[in-house]
């Protein structure tokens, strides 16, 4: 219990206690606090817990420092968390992973050999990586309009977005060295919500042989306030089985998958309401946070405070839970219905979209405020 | 002519002036002064060039200030000379595209249907890029040793290099504008050599179907002066004709390509002496780096001063050209002849390689140095 009122449906409980930059330096990142390691941030945590709890005399009794270190949300505008240094993205949802696959290379070849040895990742881009309420133009570029025939330049006409979550690397491991499955826990310093809006037609045309290119580097969304593993750790449950039985370097030994609720909001640009499109979770993602970060540094790649690493696209198994429109329409296929009788396919300009996520358990409830993002007409 | 001794054979001739970063601060960049843009950088190489020129006294005859300008170049460590935000590797020539399409995906499919419409590229890691001269482990990782059977872990046992030359960004783009083919010139700083480290197994196994990862991002060795556009100018004629036409937003309206010699050396480990086993040219690539850089925009994507943009592997279209030892021991099924009679496919622990390039016309001559590395066994 804290003396401050926190709601019960408060993403923000007193066990949560995220991080986020809300001062108005542009400059100002958390890269610092999180290279300093595991103990200081456990360490601030509990201290902060403890200063807002109701039985602690320091801030509650003080005015003048509750006024030094309490800002109204409302006054405050919030920053990227992190200077990223590299962002990698991963596939590691089975049915995401699945379904694009027989929507692109058909029901034969929808899951390549590869994807249960190894969790299946990309380079992504830093420098477009915004924070929650950026605004973002629809991207132009090469697609092909008629499969088959010469592409044609112009704006994206299959506009999507990709609910996932990220993980921050707080620390980080020399280049030659890598990080055990064990450690690797000790070297996340938190999670937020993500969105890899991505321009389905552009995607397609460019990314053979080589991956995602320009269908996903004009921005990527993440939520601004950073959730500790210390406050996920109540929710953590086993992951999906893994056959066949990973490598060692693969194998954990605990509980790595968590039980966070996630929903993706889409609001057409017509209406004033939002919609629940998707209701999925990350604990149907089949490779953990974990065994990415074990992977992504098993060859001496080395990671630095403030690395950013997508899940991948979260999508459950029923079609109510699909983490994006191109599985959510089925390719385009068939039209979402959405609040007084308004359809999408793909996103339309002015769209706008918000991914949420929180779990509950035992009377704990930690959520991680909104991933929100909206589509505006390309550049003239 | 300048007044200090400059080899008719140096690589950093009176023409070049190239920039680098000299000093033994591990902090210091190139990234303030390529942020000021290309008239300062031009002003400031033509500064440079009549400081150092025979009959300019300033310099010349200041014994005080020649002790402060001056630093022996055997008393100097070089450092990366740009805080790299971004790195982007490109796949821009046609021969290479075509020998390992081949050698992957077979005749029929060597080159994707998208290549000859736009420049292919893919994002890479950017925290892995180090300096001509340091040291790299041999990757560790899942591979498939016999075609079809289950991944192993181990050492990749097919450790290659890609002889590339990248450019660095100097003033970028905001998020949502573009860079025009026309002023794209404007926006690079200047070139280095690259060689992309690849280990051909482990990319192998993992590239399908989000591109390299693991295979490349364990290190990427650039050198360390950055010749300026200014100084390649004399040296740039028509690359490759294109056919289809490209879209016109990657139209050039003037010569693009530079006429630039590379060589690949290679000094296995059991000798002291290095073989050069290819003899390529840049102007073989059939996107320019101007082409690149407007296709990497033209979504809105966003670069930074410091970005990184790789060529791509450059393949000549003979034997004795290709830019990797994939293709000259084309796919390991021939050994390469070095000196003394040793050979090889793939590198051995401790081999060590040379990059070079330099071109030459009318007198004039500007180099690249050298790009050097050496191949460290695997850490245990
Ligand atoms: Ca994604
Ligand atoms: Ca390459
Ligand atoms: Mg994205
Ligand atoms: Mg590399
Ligand atoms: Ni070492």
């Amino acid at each position: 219990m804290s003396f401050i009122e926190i709601k019960p449906d408060s993403d923000f409980s007193l066990h949560n206690i995220p991080f986020g930059i809300i001062s108005t330096s542009e400059n100002a990142t958390l890269n610092s606090f999180m290279s300093l390691g595991k103990p200081v941030w456990s360490a601030t945590r509990l201290t902060i817990q403890k200063l807002l709890s109701a039985s602690e005399a320091t801030l509650r009794d003080n005015q003048e420092l509750r006024q030094r270190a309490f800002a109204p949300a409302s006054s405050v505008k919030m920053h990227i968390p992190a200077e990223i240094g590299d962002y990698t993205d991963f596939y590691a949802s089975k049915e995401h992973a699945t379904n694009v696959g027989i929507m692109f290379r058909g029901k034969e070849n929808a899951l390549m050999p590869n994807w249960t040895h190894l969790p299946v990742g990309y380079h992504g881009r830093a420098s477009s990586v915004v924070v929650s309420g950026t605004e973002l133009h629809r991207p132009k570029g090469q697609r092909t309009v008629v499969k088959g025939e010469a592409p044609q330049f112009g704006n994206s006409l299959r506009m999507d977005c990709e609910l996932e979550m990220a993980f921050l690397v707080g620390t980080g491991n020399k280049l030659g060295q890598s990080i055990s499955i064990e450690k690797a826990k000790d070297h996340i310093f938190g999670v937020v919500l993500m969105n890899d809006w991505s321009a389905r037609d552009i995607q397609a045309w460019e990314y053979v042989p080589l991956g995602p290119f320009l269908g996903k580097n004009f921005g990527t969304t993440v939520s601004a306030w950073v959730v500790t593993m210390d406050a996920l750790e109540p929710f953590a449950v086993d992951g999906p089985v893994q056959t066949p039985q990973p490598l060692p370097y693969l194998a954990e030994k605990s509980a790595s998958a968590f039980d966070i609720n996630l929903e993706i909001q889409l609001k057409p640009a017509e209406s004033s309401k939002y919609s629940v499109i998707s209701r999925s979770n990350l604990k149907y993602m089949y490779w953990s946070f974990t065994q990415q970060l074990a992977h992504h540094t098993v060859n001496g790649c080395n990671m630095r405070t403030g690395d950013l690493c997508g899940s991948g696209t979260i999508s459950g198994p029923t079609e109510d839970s699909f983490g994006s429109l191109l599985e959510l329409s089925w390719n385009g296929t068939k039209e979402l219905q959405l609040e007084d009788g308004i359809t999408r396919k793909f996103l339309h300009d002015n769209d706008e979209m918000i991914l949420t996520g929180w779990c509950e358990k035992d009377g704990v409830r930690v959520g991680f405020g909104e991933c929100h993002g909206k589509i505006l007409p390309a550049h003239q």
